[in-house]
């Protein structure tokens, strides 16, 4: 293969293997190249369409496109002496449909609007995977939720016993935020969906291009609107990472539970043994390395999304070559997030749910407390605070029973909850977990009525998720499909 | 006043003014103390519409709130031995209509949903405020950019002077950008637009609040569904921050622009004084600071979203006392992009742009030299490689004239330019900026057709960006005022 | 008091209120205020001995700062219109002594060498002062660890029961930890510690000053070196911030031990009530809110760092406005650790350690299976491999008494450990914790000999590190009362 | 090769290969192989000088891995069915000595500290060339700077010209900043260098291992003092990533200079071609990539530090497996420092810097209206403020000839300069650039006579700096000889 094509006109020399290292990007390129065969076809489709390229060089280069497009470039064109696969796949083309036909190719465009292009349609392909992976998830813990809507267990703030809930509620309150993790990456998504082929290096071309019909051979919903903006913006690549750092922060708010539910202390999940490693040395270790590491992944991807701002930050218009450094940070924060949902969703699926551990721990703590403040405000009418303060001052005496209830009501506000009608029933009724839950039955409560509509209801929001995503998939698929069909048409 | 209604019940003894400090989150409180009123106003409604409180207590509470609505909350209730403003306001409630009516507002409530609306309430109104900001930069953008449609300037890659563009085409750039930010912080808008109101400490509670009421009352669209995520979740926290980061990171891209072209290098603009320092030694100097300091805002921004992901990574449910710290950096995140925005309106819409210098340096430093390649092609049948090669040349060698590109064509290729038909008239023609503007006319280019239907376009989206703005605003307003209507009627 | 003195000559308009909010860091500006008369007082000593101001001009100023110092800067110098503090000061001082007199301070001298001095002025002061509550966390981490080096409790890795150790081992991990970070920040004081004054705008002045005497004066060790360094440069915060953040994330893993250890599951920890809040709904509830908040303080110092290092990035020489940015990062991050470690040592200094809950926990979850493991191959000749998968099956069985001992050999290796030798005794012996502690004897172990040892040598370098606190402290301190003296020398 | 020797026992199933790519650290490994060998042959030393392995295993597995270390590992070693290197190299020395033999290695050791060790091994070879990068880019900017100290040009703040200085001088502005960065990689050296080998999983052992001699056998200054902070602590990483991204900053900054340097508008430098690109569309193009990318990757190295901060952040003790997460971001940091430091020294090395232009610009935009002010107060005795005030109003008029001076002095001070005794050819003189530099000569400044006393200090500083990198590097490869032959004498 010939060298860099690009580069021998203006500038005289050779550089060293660590410059060639340092300014090349094939390692994410890697993710690209197969993007960079289709924005070929298209821009040559364009080109042949408004006659801008004539018929002999446009069949031969997609001969030779649809040829790389079936086997697969060649190794060599990842070689880092073409800084990027761009500039190796022309070094290619050029060698074999020589340089008058080869040197055509890049007619009205520029490494500037392919490259945004490529990462663009490769993109859009990640976000409905990840959005997939998100459903797939939230369609295990509403199945999850389902089957438990009445396993009582204690809730925790502050990672004190608090009150008691349900397992169902308490899995839906996770099913909740990726479901907001989802709505997010659907709406990057859109912002993403634009094509920058035809800006070339920022102030598109003089040549014919018609923007809108490449556009719509690669599946784009439309051009770029600004042809600057189109090759120097990189806010939806921030966008998408923040869409996955806040997925990737949900996600380790979850494993944090199964890190700590899976401690002897705890026993609430007993992670399958999948998921798990042991120790070298400690023959006895169980411990839940997948949710750890996806816990860390939160941080990566934090980091991912910190990097790509400081790098943006302060550039000006049009392309800088910094953008270029931003996108394996793309991808790294992307494949950490395809790599973890599925996995969570695995992890949660297969996880055994020690109910009768949680049932053991729903009422302990004092943790229906709140329930008897309450009664003693509801049925005896006294105010709440006062009843706050009564039932403290007996959590602090240490019981609940009525003598210290009555102690407590005394000492901490001058008044008797025997006089008042209070009996050691009540008192033993209203503290037990399951009429805490039961009672809890207003709109996004724990009583398993109230879960029972918000199950219902994220089903439904699911169900659109999904829709949306196979939909859009598949609109996706049957875009290239025809792109390569009118490619193959060309040189029929 | 009284001392601290909530603790006095629980734990014993006192706090240094160091930890109490540390504990309190008043300096904070004071973005959401108006807000904390509307909340009361709301409960309270509930409360007595549910018949969960009786008359007597209900108006004498309302009464208090109404009065501290229309005058003010005391600073004594940010004393902060209190913790918070919702303790502060409560012992506040409590000193001023007794114990016994006052302990009973704060029934079937929680401060982790009290706090988690008062968020939501206010930052729906610093949303709107931001949009219409963001809509006023965008209308100066558009204003400005109409007037130049026909101002020919450089347009730089790499900082290099690369393809001469318009003012117009140049500001229409960002102007894109702004709009997507401006869609973001929508979209947010819609999922902070749920109230957590009657999830307590979040499980709900036993009283029949009717979440579905107090939600109207305050203006959101709907209860949030789950009620241990509607205390926990902080993730439309994060979404707002990452919003305004990448808002504010446009934002300095433009300010970078203008540092650079108000340096005595460039002179392509000339900032109002308004938006300048001179120096306290240099007597001569005028610097953009402004523009300094707007730039380093979105370091800041940066460093607050990094800061609240880091927060919220990895904490399980529910509620946990990290989350106080997470509200400042939502805040001051949210106040930087509110003060920036304006003044980089004022700053663009006040500026001189030196038209004759962007004029004089459009044609510099070879930016043409893509169009004479371009034209090689188009008309005198070159592939774009070989042309791309012999003006790359003809730069190294220093001009662009008649000699200089045929000896480079020869060198370079092997063939004649001037054999082909090239005149020194034509390479002259070619070479002018306003002639490489015209003919790149295609959809996203800069000649002053495409720019009018960018123009058009954007306009459309800014007028539909603006109705939003308005109509959620208004709706918000009249929201509260029927609130308030309501709470007088209360005590009519 | 006159307007602003540096504007005026240059620059014309008025400017918005809001401008001069976003210009201004008054706010910041009173952490330097009062090192900026010290600095002012340098300066003027410095002139006066260099013969560039007369004695009336100087005596008249210094008259003026010691006012200043005895009884604090007016309130008005801090008005936004001045931009900063520096500003406000001079015009303060003009109004007082007259422009012929007050407009010769500033010979010179540029705010760029001020405020940079200023700032290392403070931050040497802050440096000390967390040094110092360093070494008080460290002192009591140390005596209550000498107090329980006999306290066995478990060991975790991944949060799993894992081996036994002790209390005294455990905390004195952390304190190497804490010696390490005052170890960073007593090297970053010796990077803070040179002196940017006379320096003036970057490139020094025309005016012989004499760079060492006003370093002395102010208890420099030295001028920097280079004059436009030492007004760009703010590597010196990133690192002071990066110093914070690594010993807030020190701090914050001290505080997730806390949080788990008090909670109802773990019961290792009982915290004074003092550092713990209820819930103005739960009555029942201790929460370790000190501990969260501090966990979360080491988020928001991550974000200060990332916030200075955005800054700061890209930035060409020299001043720019952008630093004016970071400075109140620097701050708030030192700020939130003079905050946060001494309420740390209160916390471990004030709790109950339940040591009869550690020493029930010390042998569960098979945490001396390792030491099994060892036996087998120390004493009865297995290959470590075999003895850890044998006894790693024993586990899976559910027990490590002889018969499911012998049953796994068999299974796992195809051995008998009883035809070794091994007897119930033996075994249970080697799982008693004590034991297991016992013969962790090396260096660096749990066993209380080895403990011995460390406590030994970190209370030596305790030692150490509070006698550099101290006499650095008092070396400064000692320069600014010279320093004082020799202003009131001037005017006697 | 056998399959995993350490999950057998405890753990069922097998896993998907998702989940072992999930799980495996096998990429970030390769950078530690090496150094594992050499934890291996340092830890077999030590169990046959403490008599706790008999001869023949330890023969054989010294043989073994000296075999390793003479033809490199097996790629199979790096299977990620293996999780990592550790188990990797254990399944293969099992398999080539039998379980007998190579279960024995492990004795007294866990993958917790035997990571930690190799982590550390490799980290202080990392930092050692670090740093000499860093001495050959400081030495080439003191040679740049001492060919130079007279070349005139402007300095600036806020990117507008402010005051004349040196090339010399502005270069060694960044060099003073870079030998910072070199004390800082040199002091967390300091912490990087102890051993954790021995603190097994961070308990230590019951096998009396000697600490000290392996820790010597393996170049460390001592072992770790605490076993449990051996394993669990990472600040060392943090530290190590903060001073990376310190240094990132400051080169970033230079590289910030020589983009705007390299600007057709500014043309101070013309950077060698080996360090540009050109455009794939515009043949004229000459764009400095390598400072771009150079600059970009300060933002990386922001985002690995902030990933690392909030990986470790509120983790308990001891290890937990997020810390796996957490080395690829140390390697990827440090090796872009290593890839960076040396291409900025050649970028710096090869440039040629156009005097001329320098010169030409070094008067303009009024950059020494400072010195005109300064001699009206230093000749002709007016107040600075009063002169800064005229001088700043004769620049509002435009110029700095007498009649203007004279104009503004009346208009703004009411005085004459003309009857003070001010000519045209004073100020002519005052305002010649060189003139300007020339009085610069107090410490720091730019005047020839000051630089060179700067390059002379930090030409010896620099001396110091080599000579540690060259001692510290020649000691530690002297103590892996001296493992290398302690281990071949034992199979001898």
């Amino acid at each position: 293969m010939r060298s860099d094509q690009i580069r021998q006109g203006r500038l005289s020399g050779e550089r060293s293997g660590d410059l060639e290292h340092f300014l090349a990007s094939m390692e994410a390129d890697r993710w690209i190249a197969e993007a960079d065969l289709l924005v070929d076809m298209a821009h040559l489709l364009g080109l042949r369409r408004q006659g801008i390229i004539d018929e002999a060089p446009a069949r031969a280069l997609m001969a030779a496109l649809l040829d790389l497009h079936d086997h697969g470039l060649p190794e060599e064109a990842f070689d880092e002496k073409f800084e990027d696969i761009h500039a190796g796949k022309e070094a290619y083309l050029i060698d074999r449909v020589g340089e008058d036909f080869g040197g055509r190719l890049h007619m009205g465009r520029s490494r500037n609007d392919e490259v945004a292009t490529c990462i663009r349609v490769r993109l859009k392909q990640e976000l409905i995977a990840l959005v997939r992976s998100l459903d797939d998830l939230r369609r295990t813990l509403l199945d999850v939720a389902a089957a438990h809507t009445e396993t009582v267990m204690p809730g925790f703030t502050h990672l004190q016993h608090a009150q008691p809930t349900t397992l169902a509620h308490y899995l839906l309150a996770y099913e909740q935020a990726f479901s907001r993790d989802t709505a997010r990456l659907r709406e990057a998504y859109a912002r993403v969906d634009v094509s920058p082929l035809g800006s070339a290096a920022f102030a598109s071309t003089g040549f014919p291009l018609d923007r809108v019909y490449t556009a719509g051979l690669l599946g784009f919903s439309r051009p770029a609107p600004n042809s600057m903006d189109a090759v120097a913006a990189r806010d939806f690549a921030i966008e998408v990472l923040a869409g996955v750092a806040v997925s990737m922060t949900t996600a380790s708010r979850l494993c944090e539970e199964l890190v700590i539910w899976s401690t002897a202390f705890v026993g609430f999940v007993q992670l399958d043994d999948a998921y798990c490693s042991t120790s070298s040395i400690m023959p006895q270790k169980k411990n839940p390395d997948v949710a750890e590491i996806m816990r860390a992944k939160a941080g990566s991807a934090a980091g991912s999304l910190a990097a790509a701002i400081t790098i943006v930050k302060g550039l000006p218009m049009s392309y800088n070559r910094d953008l270029q450094e931003l996108t394996p940070h793309l991808w790294r924060g992307v494949e950490s997030a395809r790599q973890s949902i599925p996995l969570l969703a695995g992890m949660i699926g297969t996880a055994t749910f020690r109910t009768e551990r949680m049932a053991a721990e729903a009422g302990r703590g004092f943790s229906t407390a709140t329930e008897l403040a309450d009664v003693l405000v509801r049925e005896y009418g006294l105010p709440f605070r006062t009843a706050h303060r009564i039932v403290g001052r007996a959590v602090r005496h240490g019981s609940l029973d009525l003598a210290t209830v009555e102690a407590a009501a005394r000492e901490a506000a001058g008044i008797s909850v025997v006089e008042l009608g209070v009996t050691e029933e009540k008192i033993a009724s209203v503290l037990d977990p399951v009429h805490a839950v039961a009672v809890r039955n207003i709109v996004g409560g724990p009583a398993p009525a109230a879960v029972a509509v918000q199950l219902s209801e994220q089903q439904d929001l699911l169900a659109r998720d999904t829709a949306w995503a196979e939909e859009t998939g598949a609109a996706l698929s049957s875009a290239f499909e025809h792109l390569i069909l009118e490619s193959r048409r060309l040189i029929a």
